[in-house]
């Protein structure tokens, strides 16, 4: 049975969820095999998913049936269980406390092959608007303190349609800990939030300003721990994603669009992830967090150094990734085929 | 020109080389083909490599000449330069500093195709004396706060010719920081070691215990991020890696040399990592710090979580790693050939 245990030095919470070894071996071995299943994702196999939670989808169409862009179903092997109280039990110096939470997918379109860099804008916004939708609606479980949300997209991912986690937790992840605490203690010291002095300061000198728009920023960001690092942020002071507006949405399902579509016309078969950072929950609400997108792109380039040290070696300096990144966005202006062109 | 950059909220330190993206791209796109050229760390290849700094070698043989045993060279391609004073600069809400150091590379053995599981006891002996010399050597640099020793194998890593990377950094990695700080306030909670306990504890439940010895402990972490995750510890509390006696060395080969074995004996192409964690140097030196190896074995059945997020789900019970782990080392005490019967 899953739980979540804590590391007594570090206090980073972990979700072990017991499988089988005998299992996860087989699941290995399956992946190097060349035959695999039907894709449970795709439009037409809606019963090999749980069902839905949310939907965009066709008035005339069914629950549960073809007929969505943007479908949201609970993880059929999650990690996480919506069941059940939090118990916490010690053992020494241990921590731990059951697996309670939620873990859905965000199935993103109904096109297998398709990626953000390739939809239309409206479909991006489709996929942030069901972003919000479930934020809102699992924060009424007073049992969650943080809602996560990430994608993975690429070589790599062991279900290529696309697709993203939500995932509602009883604990607050050790990253978004330590901004906290970061900016607090920056707060202290300033008076100002320091995601905003990064936002002011950025916009001053351009050198790592990927795109900005009316509400947006993206950035390279200054000590980037891998090559193309980037960060969108809302220009404004907000802590929580939840309160994303219509407008907002559309805005930003722009820049994701042309920024996914700039990054794979530099990088062909690019893999990368998407995480979105945003102020913790309940009693751990806190106005002075600044919420923000983070994108990686796995490029397997950098030293290898970054497991078990937090010490990261990039090869590639932020400027010069902005640089790279608004030339392939003017580029992508003019209405030209992106595998054509852009080729490197 | 590389230097070292702190992201300011996290306070995490970054080195960015600043290599061009064209030199970058091109590197990414050898790998990918077929066309290798000769591995420079192969014998009769040395004149690839700088100037050895140490070797164990043949005493009729001559330095940078067939020979050795083990060869330290450093690094053709360093991520820090040994030249140069520390200038910090700060830049707004930024802080950087030149990224003076040192990066050697422990060449471990003249065979290209072996590794630890498959090497002589001595031989592994040998790569921790050499491990030991250059961390005493390189601390005689008043410039450099921490050395950092890792090595990855396997699948994805460039060179496959097994070696370790020795760095000497003029800065505090994150993930050493964050456990001087966690250990310190455990101590100012219960005026003990934090790991002393934990091994005092694992040793009374044995259900993580992978395998004792009479200075040693290796044991499947209680909140082990990733399948297979293992720390070796001295039993004894020592904070630092390189006082580190001959009897102790012999000892610890001995131990990494059948946990390598049993771990490539239950997972065939394993890639994994070994990263040593040892107290920070000069008046950074913390004697309540206690120094340990951590093994990450490279699985990619996880949730993909945990980048971004610092919220690791690891698939495997540590309880179930250890079990698995025992038995392979069982097996590993008959005299038979590893390859034949321990093949799962």
């Amino acid at each position: 049975m899953a739980e979540l245990r804590r590391e007594p030095i570090l206090q980073r919470w972990v979700v072990i969820t017991g499988q089988r070894w005998e299992a996860l071996a087989e699941v290995l071995r399956q992946r190097r095999g060349p035959g695999r299943r039907a894709c449970p994702f795709c439009p037409g196999n809606e019963h090999e998913t749980p069902s839905e939670v949310f939907a965009l989808r066709d008035p005339a169409s069914s629950p549960n049936r073809e007929g969505w862009s943007v479908r949201v179903v609970p993880n059929k092997f999650p990690v996480l269980r919506i069941e059940g109280e939090i118990e916490r039990a010690g053992e020494g110096v241990f921590d731990q406390a059951s697996a309670v939470g939620a873990h859905e997918i965000v199935i993103e379109t109904p096109s297998h092959s398709a990626d953000w860099g390739t939809m239309a804008v409206e479909e991006v916004a489709g996929i942030l608007r069901a972003y919000r939708q479930r934020s809102l609606d699992l924060r009424g479980d007073e049992r969650f303190r943080q809602i996560m949300i990430a994608r993975n997209h690429g070589p790599g991912v062991p279900v290529q349609h696309p697709h993203s986690h939500v995932m509602a937790l009883p604990v607050i992840p050790r990253r978004i800990e330590d901004e906290v605490r970061g900016l607090l203690d920056y707060y202290g010291r300033k008076e100002r939030c320091g995601y905003c002095d990064i936002i002011r300061q950025e916009l001053s000198s351009g050198v790592r300003v990927i795109q900005e728009t009316g509400e947006f920023l993206a950035l390279a960001s200054f000590a980037a721990r891998y090559p193309f690092e980037t960060w969108i942020l809302p220009k404004s002071h907000l802590h929580d994603f939840a309160a994303i507006e219509d407008g907002q949405i559309a805005e930003l399902a722009g820049l994701l669009q042309r920024l996914s579509r700039a990054l794979q016309n530099l990088l062909p078969d690019l893999a990368y992830s998407v995480v979105l950072h945003t102020s913790p929950l309940r009693r751990f609400t806190e106005p002075r967090y600044h919420w923000h997108l983070e994108i990686r792109v796995r490029l397997a380039v950098g030293g290898g150094f970054e497991w078990g040290t937090g010490f990261f070696v990039n090869p590639l300096a932020p400027e010069e990734a902005a640089r790279l990144l608004r030339a392939k966005l003017g580029e992508a202006q003019q209405p030209a085929s992106p595998q054509s062109s852009l080729e490197p």
